[in-house]
């Protein structure tokens, strides 16, 4: 398919129909992977990574997972549909970069994405909606089963498979849940948690994996080792993590709700009051209230169908998605501007918030005048 | 009548009916006036004081103005209906603080309201909405004249009206209007129109008079003079004053809805969003967002018939106001929840924003996705 059949419609990963997607918004589980007596990607030659790329690639797209994909050369791909790519997290910034002797395949529905020659020569990811590490692992093993039966990977019995960056030898695995916590960071117990996680071997980052700002109170839990632990095991310790922290962020609400209810009730109306009468807003603006809107319906001051569209928007409000929203090319304020249209069409679709839910410590009424 | 039926309903001249009622909010003369040998209130004594008010009061209360009045004495009004009545300015700051020896007179619709010893021995008021000084002028005038008959008023054939403060002396009369200038205000040009205005012999206040703030972008403009210039004649300079003051406001809002469209009506929207949305707000805060939404009104934006319903809200948002809506004693905190349900209530009659009312220089529009 074209590229622009694949975007037309937002990544089955954003439905939010998953398990745990009040809190959970996605899980993500990626393989690396390298073929054997091949210098690296970062090693290889332009004229050896082409050559590669010419094998690996119709391996790819030959899966039955992808009978219905896009899949291209890097260089085929405009730079608005690659910063497209990233924002969705069907590719990494640095593959965004890739031109000549790189490419990507993406299912259908975008829950597979495999691309050549990044810093190994195929990272594949699989992403769904909610808490489902075990399950997208198993799509993604899967998926790496049939590739090795047509290519031959490096492998050391001793090691396990062999990466570009030793953080990755041995399974070549990471997974990583998207985590939405509005109520540990209001109630400023956030850093303790990102602490305690670190400490268990785990990493916590921002919305858009490391170095990232965490936006939107989006945090990124990921395991930090692939040597000497199994899959399944990895999986099952991070999922386990990822339980515990989602129980910690639900203390956190209903105390945040029980000591401050009008701060919450405040914070939440204000972020849907701004979002839906603006008329210029950053991305990072948007990105911030459009959090508290999501809280908003785990409160149940919006309807539960409203958390698609406002996980939707989370995607469509980012810079490459507005300008790809426009029919010419837009300078930052006309972004902005158009962002803010986007979003108050968008949360035009949500019923307007129930204020009958009114929380305990309601200060008086007022009398009729 | 009770203080409770004259406060039942706002006062007329919050109605936004007046001429230029777009810019002026309204307009208001007083005449200050004392009884010949008698000690300036600030001299008396408490028994003198009191001697005087039963002779004043009961001329003020049959005067056929206030054939359905509100009067007493200050002592009688509690410190909350004293200042509801700061609030609706119809009695000032410095009266509220009074007690027995003092007293006020409210017509029935609040244009006409006389303090018995304040600073001076009477101090008497018009105010209406919009701009009509000359009007009000000759409604005061009048008042003044019938009182007359029967007081004996200080008056010294070279000087005029005697007065406790020599600032005051001559006339007797300031007379004001109550601008909104956010056009000024958001495009920087309000320090020199101040300073300009300054040099005419004019003052300029904010909100509650002399050393307050200009909350809500809302300006007093008053004569400064009392001596040598017949009070016709400083009705109409102030007047004329006024209408330029008005045209700078309106040109000041036609350049930046040129410049800066988007800027306006971001500012407009998130006002009113932030108002209809909010569940704590102050009353500064409270101010400053109302006057957003006037503008609104002014750019049709929301319908005319809005325009009432926030100078009301300019009023009812004020503490004492808001203290008056509840049934019990409210803390500061309460009072900003009381406040923001308020508005949201009052606001909630208003339709929602016209956004087809579309500014220049629209930054795109949407692809249908």
């Amino acid at each position: 398919m074209k590229i622009d059949d694949l975007l037309k419609s937002p990544s089955e990963w954003v439905k939010a129909d998953g398990p745990n997607s009040k809190i959970v918004m996605s899980s993500r589980v990626r393989l690396a992977r390298n073929i054997r007596d091949h210098p690296f990607p970062g090693w290889a030659k332009k004229v050896e990574r082409q050559k590669l790329l010419d094998v690996i690639q119709p391996v790819v797209e030959a899966l039955p997972e992808m009978a219905d994909h896009f899949g291209d050369s890097m260089d085929n791909i405009s730079a608005i549909h690659k910063q497209v790519l990233v924002e969705r997290h069907l590719i990494s910034r640095e593959h965004a970069a890739k031109n000549v002797g790189s490419g990507v395949v993406i299912s259908d529905r975008e829950t597979i994405s495999v691309m050549v020659n990044e810093e190994d020569h195929l990272r594949m990811q699989a992403i769904k909606s909610g808490l489902q590490l075990k399950t997208i692992f198993k799509i993604i093993d899967r998926v790496d089963t049939e590739l090795e039966e047509h290519l031959d990977f490096a492998f050391s019995p001793k090691l396990g498979y062999l990466t570009a960056c030793p953080t990755n030898v041995g399974t070549g695995m990471r997974g990583s849940a998207m985590l939405h916590l509005p109520g540990m960071v209001l109630s400023d117990q956030i850093n303790q948690v990102v602490q305690a996680v670190n400490k268990l071997g785990l990493a916590v980052r921002g919305l858009y994996g490391e170095g990232t700002e965490a936006l939107g109170n989006v945090f990124q839990v990921s395991n930090q080792t692939t040597l000497g632990e199994k899959e399944m095991e990895v999986v099952e310790r991070l999922n386990k993590v990822v339980l515990q922290i989602v129980e910690h962020e639900e203390n956190a609400r209903i105390t945040l709700l029980e000591k401050k209810p009008k701060l919450v009730y405040d914070q939440i109306g204000r972020a849907y009051g701004i979002l839906t009468n603006a008329h210029t807003v950053s991305s990072k603006e948007a990105l911030n209230l459009l959090s508290l809107v999501r809280m908003g319906v785990d409160l149940e001051i919006f309807p539960a169908m409203a958390r698609a569209t406002v996980d939707e928007m989370f995607i469509l409000s980012q810079p490459a998605h507005v300008q790809r929203a426009a029919a010419r090319k837009l300078t930052a304020e006309e972004r902005d501007i158009l962002r803010a249209e986007l979003i108050r069409t968008q949360l035009a679709t949500i019923p307007k918030p129930d204020l009958s839910h009114r929380p305990r410590g309601d200060g008086g009424r007022a009398e009729p005048e």
